[in-house]
């Protein structure tokens, strides 16, 4: 989704640093402090408008979520309804806006559970494939970021960057805990949370792929 | 396909043994004897009607194919077919009636290039898994047999069956060298022969899944 600068949004984002962290690096390796417990950390990169994560989180307690957003005016846009629909604020659930090339400088290795990448930028192009986020080089900062057992997962509805994204992590020699080509309809359909995107098109009929694997 | 068994098959078949191999096991490690040359050699395994082979060694003069059916009065039909219709007979395709599970007593370590699996049985109980054609024991076989660089390809509409062989042929730690979740709209599709199958299910606008690596 394209979403027109707003100088708003960073004016708002300052004012709910508590909830969008604006100096992240400064908790590189320490984000546990944040959230005050040493329960699992899973983080969105490229949350949109921020559905998935703020479902994950009210159904997780016991986990603690980062969502990541490049794009402040839809950051904004997401911590507002958030705001607004949430009858208690949830203390397992922080925002912070970057670019997922940066996610290094925000996280220390082994510090991250699961890694979810939903609807990401599909870069049809094969001039832009480095910038699928998955990519190789962003797999070589998945890999350090994760712990031991630690998952990336991939949902979309892209064809091309399925098939794009399962070959890249198959030569990277990831192993696979499941995969599916119609999520709606397997196995893995009742733990699934929909994103506001998957919602549209799954309405319409397309199918949802999703890959789960770790390094 | 569940074809009543015929015993006028299994005569037919005998006539026509210079085609079906009727004693395969002479030949393992030997095939290239039967073909007169030392071209690389693809195996069908479950090959049904024998559309997909025909075509194949119509347009690979210069590859041998050998088509495995394990139901010989399937075998015996697409034989028919085969002679009905070929003007000139194809030197570079024969066929063999085995069960897959003994394939290893017909082929010698190294003697295949390329094997595919066009719409196998998907055995969709998790209790007959073993008997998917890209179960690890398979797998286990297909290594063997094919060349350092050889190739597994499966074709298949089956959502569950392509789940499970991604997950599995990944797990065994092959290369995928290519994968499609919409074969016919992929860049696949202008070398991709159809089976009987496959046309009638892409007619209905099922999309055809396919993954192909090597060990």
């Amino acid at each position: 989704m394209r979403v027109r600068h707003n100088s708003n949004a960073e004016t708002f984002l300052k004012e709910v640093n508590n909830i969008c962290i604006d100096n992240p690096k400064e908790y590189i390796g320490k984000w546990n402090k944040i959230f005050e417990n040493e329960n699992p950390l899973h983080v969105e990169i490229g949350m949109g408008k921020g559905k998935f994560i703020y479902q994950m989180a009210k159904r997780y307690p016991d986990i603690n979520f980062i969502g990541i957003e490049r794009n402040k005016t839809i950051m904004a846009l997401a911590i507002k309804r958030y705001l607004d629909n949430s009858d208690d604020k949830l203390n397992n659930l922080r925002y912070i806006s970057i670019d997922a090339e940066n996610i290094t400088e925000i996280f220390d290795k082994c510090e991250i559970d699961k890694i979810y990448l939903n609807f990401s930028d599909p870069w049809p192009k094969t001039k832009h494939e480095k910038r699928r986020l998955t990519y190789r080089s962003f797999l070589d900062k998945y890999k350090v970021l994760l712990k031991e057992k630690g998952i990336l997962q991939l949902k979309t509805d892209n064809v091309s960057l399925f098939d794009f994204s399962v070959v890249e992590m198959n030569n990277y020699i990831m192993k696979f805990e499941a995969m599916a080509v119609d999520l709606h309809k397997s196995k893995h359909a009742e733990e699934n949370i929909m994103t506001e995107y998957e919602e549209k098109f799954s309405n319409k009929g397309q199918p949802i792929f999703m890959i789960r694997g770790r390094f």
